[in-house]
């Protein structure tokens, strides 16, 4: 019974290895010099900054950072040979930093998943959900770049809305009214507030290169930056605020600086590479902060109590109302161009 | 009464959004390639390095990384706007990846000062705080380099003694004899000393960016980086034998490595972009480790009890002393290349 | 007797700035672009990722970091000097940005036997062991580059298995019996191990710049990076495997997770830049990853009662037998090209 875990895990590694031998190989034909920068922005992002953000439990830290580990080092093997197998060139995987990126990025809706359902899942429960969940990220981005020719640069809804969603699917799913007297360890603790702050500040620095990586330009690029740059900035101010207001002591929540203050760099994601100036940015990224805010609030205690739906990390306030909010800024963004033209 | 500070957030922040609107434009001239990753080392140390190094009280943990991240990203704002105002181009603010360095920046200053206050203020006088700091900065800038046409690459009169003297006239200023009798706040623990060695090695790991980030040319920048480099190695080993020195057992003090090894790239600041040969710049930061250290051991205690100023992370030490040692280094290096001619 | 440590240091950095005031220049035929990004990651893994890694220890986090931070200021420092005579030209040592590289990674080797002998040497000690394990490794790097003109471009010999059964050597002549009894020291607790998981994720997220940093073309360069990326994420999914089967209750090791996840960087460094296809270093990193647990369940215990080797933080398996692994796969590797000519 205990060797599940380990067989499974050594089964798909070897599998992995087996369709890498067969499937794979280097691809220089893109030039490493922009890209491996903001490769590595994106890798601190989804191992030191999902890791981290999920530490404020203060029961589950140490599981939070290390499953985290393991579900993005399987995933971005699976995500590499799904997505491979999608985009595949003369039958071969072709492997470069542009695809490395990918790769990382697929595991990144499995990490939001696993914030809903932090100590709820076994690890072998969570191999079984990250190789699902990659899988079905990597054909629904197919479907909605490639066959959709839609464009989601900073994938608020193909990453975030889509990881929430699933995570509170599967919570839903895993449901024992048990669960409900584990109140206690849903707790954080002095320490424990400051470990997250690493993955949120990691997070934050760094979204400007995740809604950059893909950009097709250096002038889309250059756009995402700037734009999800001060929609972040705009959005931390106004989480502070709305914080000190919803608080009966106008004092500041730790759970909502830890979270909310990253929901202007989901929200702008789907725009970020419009031309859309950096007023609207900043627009985007106060209305995700106040959203985030109000979610984690009222939101997410009436989920639970009511719909049994128990949101350990509160992803829903992070990824899931602020990337809906962005897929609507995106088509709202889309029209008006379309009118201008 | 507890609205306040709500309420002023969301009017600056409002403000900032209709000011971006009409005078703010994307200005993509300056390609991104080599400045985007020294940007996002500079935003790693406005955010990480100042954030934790605060973190070492044991009281003040959370505050510091929280309200260093509320000032940071209200301070960006409203730098852009002050700095874009007085470089303005056909009377619109163009931003590009070097306005987002000199944002950041602009916050550092602020961010200094808010060392000095730590545990004295409230969030809603940080917020004015930071205006008022924010907009003396940038006047205070550009008299410096485009009225005099002085040179200062690192900041180290403009940034660290600047924030440092404004920080402990306010410290003065907000003076309460009772604040004495909080002393036991200012203490740290095991755990906050390594939290706050986070913030003491991003910060050193990074200044190299820092001190070169602006630098005309590709040649300046590489010199900044090497000087800044062989500077803070030569502090810190200096700091290290000094601390040892000045403790009765010979032990190493943890507030001194926390910050008087960083006293070299504060120092070695104004003249890094020039060739003054990388032994100099080893001179200039073990000069500044030891003044660094020799501040906190004996001027620090002085100042507290004699003059009722009290530096909270002792900033005069890290930030002011230095600053001053790098502004003196800068004139005698101009008065030996002037001699030279 | 107190002041030896602070004598030493201070005459050290005098005679180290003077050597380098007579010896050392700008080397400004580099050009700063794509080495400096990979130069800072390097730092980044010195620094944090070396000095967190170590802070598990309970009672030794402070010196971990703090007394990694001085080994690795001095280190680098000589480290320029040494490697600069070796490689001088017109009897000057040239500063770069590569010899920057060239530099820290000399002190890579010191930090690696610092975590054999942590808590069994005095600062003082370490200063001497410092200067002379810099100097050896720079000898023998000479000697195995440019001498032989052997390759191993991401130092699996050259750095991890010398520093590892170096500090070996230290800490069988510097065994005294009553170390055993300090045994209580040599514990993590909650927080401790999440300090470690810093330096662990740190060390992995930027290891494919550390195998890639001295590659000699981009096409080198991009292989090191794809190679290292993919040899780690398989590394670390056969560690958690093994993890959980030589737990008695199935159960993931703190320290295995720490340590053994980053065996496959060290294994693929050697062979790192050749076309070995991505499978190979899959296989490389998995089977690193399983030796280094096996190495810290039944070796080290063994080590430790039977031949009185007392390795404080395992550097055994995570470098040393991870560091001949990766030797002989290199030897394979050039082998089985030599065969195919």
């Amino acid at each position: 019974m205990r060797f599940k875990f380990s067989i499974l895990a050594l089964l798909l590694e070897v599998s992995i290895i087996v369709l890498f031998g067969i499937f794979a190989e280097y691809d220089n034909s893109i030039a490493i010099e922009t890209l491996y920068p903001v490769f590595q922005d994106v890798h601190v992002m989804i191992f030191v900054g999902f890791g981290f953000l999920m530490t404020f439990l203060k029961k589950y830290g140490f599981s939070s950072v290390g499953i985290n580990m393991l579900i993005a080092a399987l995933g971005l093997q699976w995500g590499t040979l799904i997505q491979g197998f999608l985009h595949r060139k003369a039958g071969k995987i072709p492997v470069n930093i542009k695809s490395m990126i990918n790769a990382d990025f697929s595991t990144a809706a499995a990490l939001i998943s696993f914030g809903a359902v932090l100590g709820k899942t076994s690890p072998l429960q969570m191999l079984i959900l990250t190789v699902v969940e990659v899988t079905i990220f990597a054909g629904n981005d197919y479907l909605v770049t490639e066959i959709l020719q839609a464009t989601d640069v900073g994938a608020s809804m193909t990453i975030h809305a889509f990881g929430a969603y699933f995570g509170l699917v599967v919570t839903l799913v895993l449901y024992r009214p048990g669960l409900k007297n584990k109140h206690e360890n849903e707790e954080s603790t002095y320490h424990s507030d400051i470990f997250a702050m690493i993955g949120t500040l990691f997070l934050w620095l760094f979204w400007p290169s995740f809604n950059s990586a893909i950009a097709s330009e250096p002038i889309s690029q250059f756009k995402a930056i700037v734009n999800t740059y001060y929609s972040l900035a705009a959005c931390t101010v106004a989480t502070f605020a709305l914080s000190s207001l919803v608080d009966r002591r106008g004092k500041f929540s730790m759970v909502l600086i830890q979270n909310a203050t990253l929901a202007g760099g989901v929200a702008v994601g789907t725009c970020a590479d419009m031309p859309i100036h950096p007023f609207v940015a900043m627009c985007i990224g106060s209305m995700a902060g106040i959203v985030s805010v109000l979610g984690y609030h009222f939101l997410t205690p009436f989920l639970a109590s009511k719909l049994n739906i128990q949101d350990t990390c509160g992803v829903h306030n992070l990824h899931g109302l602020p990337g809906i909010l962005g897929g609507i800024a995106g088509i709202i963004v889309t029209a008006v161009k379309d009118e201008a033209r």
